[in-house]
C-alpha cells in the first residue's frame, strides 16, 4: 500500500473512533487518535466528554513505550494550550512520537496551526489535510462556532411527498414511521441544543427529550448520550406556553422571549431560564439567540418546529442543513406547508444542494443544504 | 448453469429486445423473442409496429432451419388468432420448435392460454412465468386495457422539494433541468396518448409534442418514435382554449369537452376531433374519457397537467403511477400545490408505495404508485 493510502486508512480508523463521541463531547469537538508503529496500531483513543482526557492521551496511554518513533493520526490538530487538561502537543512530544498526521487544523483562528508548529519545533514530522472533508463534516458545528460565532443549524422536518407537514387542523402526529423517529432521536442526542416554538409545544404537547430506548444505539453510546442531554430551548415571544405544559415538566429549559423581566422569577422558581432577545419585528431575534447559544458552547442546534418558526429561520438565512423525513403519502393541498415562506417569483426560490437521499424504514430521508447566493 | 438460470438469461435478452418497441408498438404490446438451439441464440426478433410481423416471426426467419428442435423464448404468450398477421403459435409449430417458454400469458381474458394450448396440442413443451414481473411492468398499459378496459395512467409532475409546481402567479417554466425534461420527452414518446388541461395550454403555451432531438435515444428508436406520435388530448370542458393556440397549430388533437355539438365543425375544419364526455359535476367525465381512449387502443396515458386536472385524476382514483421530478429548491408556501386535493384528516391521506428514487441530472425522479385501500 502506498504511504498516502495507508495514511488514509489509519485516519479513517481515527475518524471512526472520533464518531463515538458524537453524542457526548459538547462543547468540545469529536476527536479520535490512532498511534501506529511499524504499520501496526499500538494505541487508540477518542474524546468522550468535556473535562476528560483528549483522544491523544488515551491513545498514548494504550501505546505506552511503543509510542517512541511511532506515527500519531489525529482527526483534529492537537491542542497547544492549557485548558481543563494539559496540551496534547506536549504529550505527543514527551512520548517521543516521530510523526503526526492531522485531518485538519484547529478551526479556532486564535490557536489554528499552533499545535502543529509546536510539534515541528520539537523535531516531529507533521502533515495535515488527510480526509479533511470527512473530519470537517464530523465537527461542522464546532467549526462554524469557532469561525463564525454561530452554531450549525440543522432543521428537521417530517413531511409528506407533496411537501406538507400537518393537516390544516394541526393534526400531524406519526406522519413518519418508527425508523424515522429513531433517526430523529439520534439527531436530538447529537445536538448541543434542541430548539422549538410555542406552536409545536402547544399543539403536539412536545417535550423534545431524548428517549434512550428509541436511540437505537449500543449500550456504551446510549449511556454517554444520556449523561449529556441537549439543552432544550423554547422560542416563545409572548410566553404563551404555560409552566404546566409537559415541556416544562420534563426538566430545565431555556426560554427565549421578547420581554422577560416580569416573569423571570416565576420561571426560575421552576428551574427554567428566561432570556430576553427581542427583535425589531415583535418576534424573538433568532440570530441573537443563536449567538447566545454559541456563547454557551453550542456547536449544533437542532430546530424541530412548525412551518412558522422553521420558516423564520429559513427566511433569515440561518439554516445550514435541512433533514427532511419524507413519508410516502399525499396529505393534500389544504394541509400545512413545509415552511411558512411566501415567495413571489421563481428567481427568489431557495436553491438547495441535495447531499443524500436514503430509505429510512418506509420513509425517506433527504439531506439538503441551502446554496448561498454566489 | 441450471436450466432455470439459463431460461432466465435468455428471457432477459428477449425482454431487452422487447423494450426496443417501447415507443412504437401502440396499440400492440411490446414483445421480444429469442430462439435458442444447443445453448446458442440462433434467432432474435422484436415487434416494432402494428401491422408489421410479430417478434416470433422475425426470430424464426433469422433462425431458419436451425429452429427445428430449438427453444423459443417469448415475453408474451404467442397469439393463436388471425389478426393483421397470421397466428404466431402456428408459425412456431411449422418451424418445428421443440419447446416454448413464455414470460406471461396473454392478458386478454378471451384468448389467454389459447396460444400455449395450441402449442401443447402440437406436442411442444410449454412453460410460462419466467421473469413474469418484468414482462408485466413492460406492458402494464396493455395489460390494464385488456383486463379493465382502461389505460394505465401515469401522472408526471415537476415539483420543488417543498412540493410546489409553480409560483402563485403561474410562473412555472424550467423548474427542473434538461436531463429531467429529456426523461419527460421519453415518457411522452412511449405513451399512446398525452393528456393535458386548458390551464396548462393557456398558461404555458404548451404543445405537448415529442421533440426528437430531446429524446436522447439512438437513431433507430428515435425514428420509430417519430413515426408513431402519441395522440394529444386536451381536457377543455368549456372550450376556453382558442384554435389559434400553439397546441392546436402543432397538429391534430382530440378535445374532450362537456357539450361539443355547436363547435364540432369548426374544430373538424382545423383537423381536430371534439368528443363530448360531460360529467355530472359540470366537468369532463375523466373515467369515460379514459374508457374512450382505451377503446381506441390507448395502453398508456401520460397526464401532464396542472394541479387542478392532475388533482381531479387523483381524487377519482384513476392514477396508476406518479412520476415526480423533484428540483432541489424551495418555492415557498404561497406557491401552487402539487395536486388540488383538499383532505381534512390524516386518515384520508393517499398512501403511496415508492418504487424508485434516482438522480436525473441535478434533479431527482420519484416513481410512486397509489396504495389501494385494502
Amino acid at each position: 500500500m502506498s504511504a498516502a493510502a495507508s495514511d488514509q486508512q489509519f485516519m479513517a480508523r481515527a475518524l471512526e473512533l472520533a464518531r463515538k463521541g458524537l453524542y457526548s463531547t459538547h462543547p468540545n469537538p469529536r476527536v479520535g487518535c490512532v498511534i501506529v508503529r511499524d504499520g501496526q496500531i499500538v494505541g487508540e483513543g477518542w474524546h468522550a466528554r468535556a473535562g476528560e482526557p483528549h483522544a491523544e492521551v488515551h491513545a498514548l496511554r494504550q501505546a505506552g513505550a511503543r509510542a517512541q518513533g511511532a506515527t500519531a493520526y489525529v482527526t483534529l490538530e492537537p491542542c497547544s494550550h492549557h485548558g481543563r487538561t494539559p496540551p496534547c502537543a506536549d504529550a505527543l512530544v514527551a512520548a517521543g512520537v516521530a510523526r503526526v498526521v492531522a485531518a485538519m487544523q484547529d478551526p479556532n483562528p486564535e490557536v489554528s496551526g499552533k499545535g502543529l508548529l509546536r510539534l515541528m519545533h520539537a523535531g516531529i514530522a507533521v502533515h495535515s489535510g488527510v480526509l479533511e472533508a470527512e473530519a470537517r463534516v464530523l465537527n461542522a458545528g464546532f467549526i462554524k462556532r469557532m469561525e463564525h460565532g454561530l452554531p450549525f443549524v440543522r432543521v428537521k422536518l417530517a413531511m409528506s411527498l407533496d411537501g406538507r407537514t400537518a393537516m390544516a387542523s394541526g393534526e400531524s402526529q406519526w406522519i413518519t414511521g418508527p425508523e424515522a423517529r429513531s433517526a430523529v432521536q439520534r439527531l436530538r442526542a447529537r445536538a448541543s441544543a434542541i430548539l422549538t416554538g410555542a406552536d409545536t409545544v402547544l399543539t403536539d404537547q412536545a417535550r423534545l427529550t431524548v428517549r434512550p430506548d428509541e436511540l437505537g444505539l449500543g449500550a456504551e453510546l446510549t449511556a454517554l448520550a444520556v449523561t449529556r442531554p441537549p439543552l432544550r430551548v423554547l422560542v416563545d415571544g409572548r410566553l404563551r406556553v404555560p409552566l404546566s405544559a409537559p415541556f416544562y415538566q420534563t426538566g430545565p429549559a431555556l426560554v427565549a422571549t421578547c420581554a422577560a423581566a416580569a416573569a423571570r422569577d416565576r420561571f426560575l422558581g421552576d428551574g427554567h431560564e428566561l432570556l430576553a432577545v427581542p427583535g425589531s419585528n415583535g418576534h424573538v431575534d433568532l440570530r441573537k439567540l443563536l449567538m447566545e447559544l454559541a456563547g454557551r458552547g453550542a456547536n449544533e442546534v437542532l430546530v424541530e418546529a412548525g412551518p412558522r418558526l422553521a420558516g423564520a429561520f429559513a427566511r433569515a438565512g440561518l439554516v445550514d442543513e435541512y433533514q427532511l423525513f419524507v413519508a410516502p403519502k399525499f396529505l393534500g393541498s389544504s394541509a400545512r406547508p413545509l415552511l411558512d415562506w411566501p415567495l413571489a417569483r421563481m428567481a427568489e426560490a431557495q436553491e438547495l444542494e441535495i447531499r443524500e437521499i436514503r430509505a429510512v424504514g418506509a420513509d425517506w430521508r433527504i439531506i439538503a443544504v441551502p446554496k448561498r447566493p454566489v
